[in-house]
């Protein structure tokens, strides 16, 4: 049996053989995909995000062992983007897979980028359509969000939930910075600290604005992960919002959305591909670098010249 | 006079006009970068990153301060990404331009994101092309180093100074995370803090490997901005680093290089537009996005399908 006939029969060894192909991007990866693809979409996404510290982890842990009670298949793919200043000791302090379900039912795998986020966004895009084919119900999707890469991550999941603590003082700054655009749930954790009464009313203002503007309620959810308090308000919350979203027709919008964006990627590569070999023909690209840093073109005029050579427009 | 006629004349307020419309992509800012390009290139452009709070826009005021008394101009590009759990409040403790000259030897520009750093990398490159076509010797670039985004920034320097603290115990995640490989000098500010000898040798440790590989010493220079404390020790050493990559070619190669990649992005951004352009003619993408949302297709024959019909290859 090939790996993918062993992946269609429900063994996780090739479940994980098969992520790491695509994950290492190895020949081929997207004739897998490929394959994977027509099997995909059933699962629903779920996107955790935010500080580190904030208790991520301990969350995604409690959500997927309550989803496991509900006889569903939970995978979580917990994203650390190791990024210069924040990453890196993430992985090492998350205490995983404790008191977990054993059965296969709950599947966890970790993405680090080891320097580079370089297609990070569409790896764990992809290894996500694995885990999806591979017939899990949920995919739980965690990230440390502080950069594009991770908005990007975090945006492909039909909900998303936004961790804050009550030392979040920069709540408020968080959401201006594009959180705001892309959370549906905010899981206030650590609620037994000094401070939560305060950022959960100063929170309230804010989203004040954005709950006038549609149907969906908004919820902050108070949590307290470690002591898996209020797990299953925020499951509730969870579930209201997939029933929401498929209500109004947002969920099949926002999937055909992400669809739209995988096929322009993977085109929009080929393309650039396809051009740098035309181009290798009949350019030399050399000489135009040298004409412009001796200060005798520009880019934008060296480009329109390209364009032309390509015979594309 | 046109602002470009004016900019050419070495009007600040010009100056100004030209880099918000850069900035802000109004209509026309490729002709206007396109006027530039060629009065540019001279200046020298230093990067400066590390974790928030560690002195950044401190060390950058000295160093401007110091190349103004040796008769330099030296335009400053604060970024400041406002990255979800980072951003957003380093603005506001920046004390600047206290101090500074007030003759326009030193000209101090921020830019923020607003919440999306799309396209930020490239809108801080083209800034720093207008301050190097206005006739700035130096042009240094400071932001925070958490991101793809951020990293793409410095790398257009010729030189990177990557600035720490004795708190920085992630000093050695930020090196693995990247920074290694784009940093030529290390500051370490707040020296007289405890820990300062500690991290020092164990950011030697770590250096050894790369100092193995070239011949350039990549130092490590301890700081006390606050108290404008070896600001010409750095100087030196960033003048030394110039003057190093000079002399190996390096220096001229990284440029070319960087023109390349501008020329690529442009080129690349203009096929896209061309190619989807085409296939709103000749393809009907909804009803693809449609078949694979129903999982009878998938995005990677979608996209040979339309690079067919774009009639590209």
């Amino acid at each position: 049996m090939t790996v993918l006939e062993k992946f269609f029969c429900g063994d996780q060894a090739a479940l994980a053989r098969i992520i790491s192909i695509i994950e290492n991007r190895d020949d081929g990866y997207q004739d897998v995909l490929s394959r994977l693809y027509p099997c995909s979409g059933q699962a629903i996404k779920i996107g955790f995000t935010g500080p580190p510290g904030a208790g991520k982890s301990s969350l995604v842990n409690n959500i997927s062992k309550s989803l496991a009670a509900q006889e569903k298949k939970v995978g979580v793919i917990a994203v650390d983007p190791t990024s210069p200043f924040t990453g890196g000791a993430l992985l090492g302090d998350r205490i995983r897979l404790v008191d977990m379900p054993t059965d296969g039912s709950v599947y966890m795998r970790s993405m680090a980028t080891r320097g580079s986020t370089g297609g990070l966004a569409a790896a764990t895009g992809n290894v996500a359509v694995a885990l999806d084919a591979f017939g899990f119900n949920y995919v739980l999707i965690e990230t440390v969000g502080v950069g594009q890469v991770e908005l990007d991550i975090i945006d492909t999941c039909d909900t998303v939930v936004v961790v804050l603590v009550p030392e979040s003082g920069d709540a408020i700054q968080a959401l201006k910075a594009g959180l705001m655009e892309i959370a549906d749930i905010f899981a206030l954790n650590k609620a037994d600290r000094p401070g939560a009464e305060y950022i959960s009313a100063e929170l309230n203002t804010v989203l004040e604005i954005k709950r006038d503007k549609s149907d969906w309620e908004l919820p902050i959810v108070s949590t307290e992960a470690i002591n898996n308090k209020n797990t299953d308000r925020l499951l509730e919350k969870i579930q209201r919002h997939i029933d929401y979203i498929k209500q109004t027709g947002n969920f099949e919008r926002h999937r055909r959305e992400q669809i739209r964006k995988k096929i322009e990627s993977i085109l929009f590569n080929q393309v650039n591909i396809l051009v740098r070999a035309k181009l290798k023909d009949v350019a030399n690209i050399d000489e135009m670098v040298a004409r412009i840093f001796a200060g005798q073109s520009d880019p934008y005029t060296v480009s329109r010249e390209l364009l032309r050579l390509s015979s594309i427009s």
